[in-house]
């Protein structure tokens, strides 16, 4: 599967995020602790915000940990929004197109897990698609398709709506398929200035995600940790797992919920895949 | 668009059909005489038979002509029938899975041209590709696509019949979204001992096309050229353009044709794109 | 051999020096017309400065013209002193640490041309390097032994000298070894404030080099000329080949000479290289 | 550091060695038991007999686990002597130059292990290589480096001798560079016919080192085991670490010694570096 990092804040260098902390999304790319694999080395990728409204987005097919070019830009890109993500691939090919973050428009999406048995489903999946942003897909994963589904059912207007009609299209399909349970997910949105971060799975056994304390609150908890005064006080991020070990710095995603992260209050919603009944 | 080379017959030295040539296909990567493009760096492939019935395929994004596991490979593989394509992206994007030959079972496949406006049609070229094949495409190009659309249409039985049904209905869907000329091609299909052959367009005026004379009666016509010798009587090459200048030893491929080489004899026939009418 | 770009100025988006000019760099990755050679697919590289002293260096083995990476960053990055360059292998494997420009601290260069038969001398040359200095050694080119020549003879303190003498020592090595003309470069280099530039070839026959106009000049010149109303006054490019057809808008950099663009005024000087005698 | 393997004994197909067995080399890219690192992703490299009488190298910069021509090439790759290696740099950069196995002529070489301060000592060790054979250098490891000291002190003569000699060089080196322990090393070698393998380490706690059970005697300790039917009776394998958990296959090579396989009888012996004193 999959390890990702989301976040928006004060305008921060991408290495105090990517490379700095102890457990760093780079380090999980060798020892991941919660992921479903430990090894997340085929390909990565990171979109951020700066120069104009649509983000960039820089990815590649080798392993994060030895990519020089990746480690060059982390120390000169400052961004306030940034998305993250290493691969471990679970059958697609290793190539460019099917590294996430993907992008439509402003929009970045990411995501960790899987449509189970996607070979099976994915021409019905595609049908699905609209017609007029089916030419955009560029990769060949489950994750872009389940994107293309969210945009289809409107996520640049309303993410979490989409969010819930594509897992639903995708579960019913699964189903009708034989496939018991149909999708494994957590799924990071943004628009530039919201994330929206997703945790489900058919299951109801998703993959890991947290999102970090409050930093005001977390200083007074912490007075001794120096990291945490060079951070803005609306710095936040959503992690596929915690990047440390710093106690009351990390709180779980429950399972079958969605949140949103913006400036003022952030907000937590059960997730309720919207089905075709 | 691309260059391409298909050889059969005694079992030959990659590298002496790839590199040792005056105008090579490596060469060709460089500099195209008669390409649309001079230059095809866009990576390559290669896909031969040895191991087994279904051909090995190794393909690679760099250009040909610096890719130095290409060079080493071609020192030792030693075969009786090779496909080698040497790509010029017209717009999709350079990964492994873009690049020719494409393979299904034991049957290899490239092409020089392009789909026309394959953004609007490929949609409804997708919809017409058996159920059951589509989740065994890999990549994003026109090429694969009308790979995968002759498969639908019984490549495996008949061949020229396939791709006729297949051209004939990018033509017709072409023409239904309003695009003139639907198709440009060069195509090359094998089974591993067959070799079939097809020049093709819209607008009746195709890419060049070559196959190459009679090594028996060339050596009649050059008893000076040493290369000659040491070529087997049944050798068969088929190329985008002529590896070299030796007089009389290359034939173009007729506007509008298919043909097939085969041990024993070969053929050639008018091209007729079979339409939905 | 190579093709190079070096800009210093006002503030300006990587794409509006590398995409979008007329006969852009990456378009002279394609199509070259006054290098040796016509295509420069070996790998490319950019370097910019930023965040912190040191400048950011991105590289790649992939052509220019088709990397997305490439297009992506040249769309965010936005910087006052960016160098460019695309690379045409003269033998030495394509591979990130041959790639340009080449940096040391805050410290750039880059090089369009060859150290003549490399492989005879190379020992000697590196023999020439101060220890010190050896282990940061990356790659293997000629061009990389010829900054760490510099660096070893003060280039951080007088590059002009600095490279006279590395230039020298090379004819010397070169000529030892039977060679008749040792080497033939055009040469950038930069501190993050000033660009130095160095015309010169033993054979007296150098690859071309230009300087830009004057900008204010150059408006009062083409008022119709929208896009240098776009250009800040201090802008000033130093190029393989003219990036256009604008009548005016080019200076040959003379045959053997050397000149420095910064603040205020230009230089242009005769370079001498600094024999052993 | 890194895993390796080589083969001797009648023709096989790559993927029979390097995919099939239960704990393969492919497995052991992403989960090393015995490695000092779990995970060797940065690039591997298979050099095998066949065609003339030097070997053919492939080597690559993306993991071995996820890399499709590997597995293509393993599919059609029949041959009698194969060495394989999987890397994890301790420093230097992933680029083909520096995958192993490294070849010079008909000779293969590969390392696990490092010199250590390899950065410190690179200089003394380089300037006590051949000068004519230093041109033949293009990588920048410290494994190469061990390869061209050791051809240097007469490898294609005789192997052993020459390595003792090498290391003997490594440790005087670093010794005068107040490097306690210079080296930690298992190396094979092989001239197409015999395989040398080395097991050698300063502070006498080297990298694990294993030689397979001769065939005959195995097969009858394991009648019930089909893999061994198929297993001609010469076949040997030295590997970093065991392929599977079959009781009696594996011997592990003593600290401080070398071996060699070939037809006929192989030789174990103690190994002593042979220091300048």
């Amino acid at each position: 599967m999959c390890r990702w990092l989301a976040y928006s804040g004060d305008p921060i260098l991408a290495e105090d995020l990517l490379f700095r902390p102890a457990h760093s999304l780079i380090d999980q790319s060798l020892h991941s602790r919660m992921g479903a694999t430990t090894t997340n080395g085929d390909g990565f990728g990171i979109g951020w915000y700066g120069e104009g409204a649509e983000p960039a987005v820089f990815k590649a097919i080798e392993p994060a940990w030895n990519d020089r070019n990746l480690r060059e830009l982390a120390g000169h890109i400052r961004t306030r929004l940034l998305f993250a993500h290493i691969r471990a691939s679970t059958g697609t090919p290793v190539q460019r197109s099917n590294c996430h973050p993907f992008r439509f428009d402003r929009w970045l999406f990411m995501h960790n897990g899987a449509i189970t048995d996607f070979h099976e489903v994915k021409r019905d999946l595609m049908l699905a698609i609209d017609p007029s942003l089916y030419p955009d897909i560029e990769g060949s994963t489950d994750s872009e398709t389940l994107f293309f589904l969210a945009l289809t059912f409107g996520l640049t207007d309303d993410p979490p709506k989409a969010v819930e009609r594509a897992v639903g299209l995708v579960e019913d399909i699964g189903h009708r398929h034989g496939i018991e349970y149909p999708i494994q997910m957590t799924v990071a949105i943004t628009d530039g200035s919201s994330i929206w971060a997703f945790r489900h799975s058919s299951a109801g056994s998703s993959r890991s995600l947290f999102y970090s304390t409050d930093v005001v609150a977390l200083r007074k908890l912490h007075p001794e940790v120096p990291a945490l005064r060079s951070l803005g006080d609306e710095a936040r991020l959503v992690v596929s797992e915690p990047l440390g070990d710093l106690q009351g710095a990390w709180n779980e995603v429950p399972e079958a919920s969605w949140g949103v992260v913006r400036a003022g209050q952030d907000e937590l919603h059960p997730f309720r895949p919207a089905g075709a009944g």
